[in-house]
């Protein structure tokens, strides 16, 4: 029997695929062996087992038969209900997705054809770049200003870069609570930026936000989506405030670019899990959420503040890293020519386990740079980590 | 403020995308007020409340925090082991899905350019239409014929047709058994040339099975898949034999065609959803799903030989209908000249609804057609239904 040449079968957008260097960290090391900076988990401790048990249970004498059925393509009034009211947005601007990476993939279907700009910032979320990537958009990066006036310069010289070249401009992507990898949040002014430049030079923004909710200090700042509502598709995760497991997350959004979103979804996959969906609407509604929420906002404090005063501590000269008030993530940045690809082999095989910060980068750039999570890991491990971690940087920049 | 043209930034793909008619009747009335022939749904007397309750319970006592945290992108071992063990297919060649909707949309996904050819049986099933066009793909319909011999002219006519009109086929489309929307079943001998002529032309088989363990009579046939493992992508769904409420199916096939849909999985949802895998994992190992399966297979048994008896003798001479042997619906050819599309008001402003046959054709063709499904109404609704639709039938035919 003849070989198959499945290359020859394979659509043009299979050759724009790349794979996730953090998943592929996954398949190849045990995370509870090592210290692992390198995900983006939650703790599973923020999981109540005992009332998802009790939740569940409630929900299934609730709903019986129904929460096991095919549900609504918009995901089921409950869950949008709950979300409308916490939120303040009309539920017909409430779209569910099976996860807030549905929600991105899903825009950029809808949005960008190949050789289409998206822009976003450098460095940027991996998982949002793989999506764009998959359907050949021209990803363009830009570089974080500090000053609004430089802000709006570098965004406005790289857009007009674009029209330029001829491209069409599609929608800027941007998580600008707590960033990945960054940690870092954009102030007032700078949202304020991004929707003038998109109205004047008609782009849609992609406001992710799956950590705004994972503040520990300062002040928070609107959402992009609540200066713009029409200009702006805002997406939501239940992964960090409620668990990783249910896939779930929501768009807001002008109900025209909605719909599209809705018919697209009805062929991607019917519609979001069902049971998942009355689970976290229940435990939402009931006030378990937010009650849980608040203890996880204290243990991420705790740990946060232990890896900052751990890096001050331990970290040879040379090497800074941004001061997050909330999310995640922290972001190292090595002299000049450290190249955090190459070592993060002597890095695992000494059992501490990082990102690199080339691998959020639009153009390969930021090779000595390197994203940490604080939220996984114990602080005993943590500390350990940490302090691992500073004695082979130490050794390598000597 | 300016208005927004966000009909200047969607995709080319947009402009392809076409909404279910199917659920949109869900949208225009309430299942459970009248006679409802038009879902796919299962009885939810199948779902066996206290059991999912106590596998809930089960799974979260022994797996913990592990069940809400992200899971692999290839979906859970545990999950990938029982099916493995399940249809004797190897684990690597086991990739979970969010729905085996997501199934056929990730194949088309990594397969068809706009233009390609994506072969099906005509009618076909209307979710994986609405997926080949929103990829611009040319699909082609191929009609029934009963004799192998008519079966292998047809299928190779429309080949030929396609590839002088200078084509690439990349797949055929083929749901095998107890077809949606027909409820026929392939044979031996059908299944065996469309394998010959998959070899004889290169292109894939995408064989959709969501039905397959529903059988109430008659013998399995060997799936298609098991005939030539590396030419087919199957298609698996626990919607029918578990419940739909979780959106989980599966894919068997070639390792390096399951490659590139794991990558492009990474980007459309990162990974199934992983509290559900294990409460599926758990119910299969168990033995409740076989156990429950065969109190479905009795109770479905039942309500198409009710539909089938009543349909003998209610309905008006020169309406026709299928005899299946296993799956959730039968299809009804009435004479030439009858509209099911316009008929469809009327049937129901009297309270009973069906899904117009020309819905599941390629060409608008089968005006003459209705699919009925019998598996999601009490057997007094069937009855009730069934009277009704044939009374109304006789007038129109009158």
């Amino acid at each position: 029997m003849r070989d198959i040449d499945y290359g020859r079968l394979f659509s043009e957008d299979t050759f724009s695929f790349f794979r996730s260097p953090v998943r592929d960290i996954f398949k190849r090391v045990d995370l509870n062996a090592i210290h692992s900076f390198a995900g983006g988990y939650p703790s599973a401790e923020t999981f109540p087992l005992e009332v998802f048990k009790s939740t569940m249970a409630a929900v299934i004498d609730k709903y019986g038969g129904k929460a096991f059925q095919y549900g609504a393509t918009q995901g089921v009034t409950e869950l949008r209900e709950v979300l409308s009211a916490r939120y303040g947005v009309p539920v017909e601007r409430v779209q569910i997705t099976s996860s807030s990476q549905q929600g991105i993939d899903v825009c950029t279907r809808i949005l960008a054809d190949p050789g289409d700009v998206v822009l976003t910032s450098d460095p940027s979320y991996l998982g949002a770049l793989q999506s764009f990537r998959s359907y050949r958009a021209d990803v363009v990066g830009v570089p974080h200003e500090d000053s609004p006036e430089h802000f709006r310069q570098v965004y406005r010289s790289a857009i007009e870069d674009c029209l330029e070249r001829g491209k069409k401009i599609k929608f800027l992507y941007m998580i600008p609570d707590f960033q990945n990898p960054s940690g870092e949040t954009l102030s007032l002014d700078e949202r304020k930026i991004l929707v003038e430049l998109a109205r004047e030079y008609g782009f849609l923004i992609v406001e992710d936000s799956p950590y705004r909710e994972l503040r520990y200090s300062g002040t928070p700042v609107p959402t992009i989506y609540s200066l713009d509502p029409d200009i702006v598709l805002h997406l939501g995760s239940f992964s960090k405030i409620f668990a990783p497991g249910f896939r779930l997350g929501w768009i807001f959004g002008n109900p025209e670019v909605l719909d599209k979103i809705y018919v697209c979804k009805q062929s991607l996959d019917l519609c979001p899990p069902v049971f998942d969906q009355y689970v976290a609407a229940e435990f939402m509604g009931s006030g378990d959420l937010d009650r849980n929420l608040a203890k996880s906002i204290d243990l991420y404090r705790g740990k946060r503040d232990l890896m900052l005063s751990l890096l001050d501590e331990y970290m040879p000269e040379g090497i800074s890293w941004t001061h997050p008030e909330g999310g995640l993530f922290l972001f190292l940045t090595m002299p000049e020519g450290f190249d955090s690809v190459a070592f993060y082999d002597t890095a695992l095989d000494n059992g501490v386990a990082y990102v690199a910060g080339s691998f959020f980068h639009t153009d390969g750039g930021g090779r000595n740079t390197m994203r940490l999570n604080f939220s996984f890991m114990t602080p005993e491990r943590i500390k350990e980590g940490i302090i691992l971690l500073a004695s082979l940087l130490k050794k390598a920049l000597a």
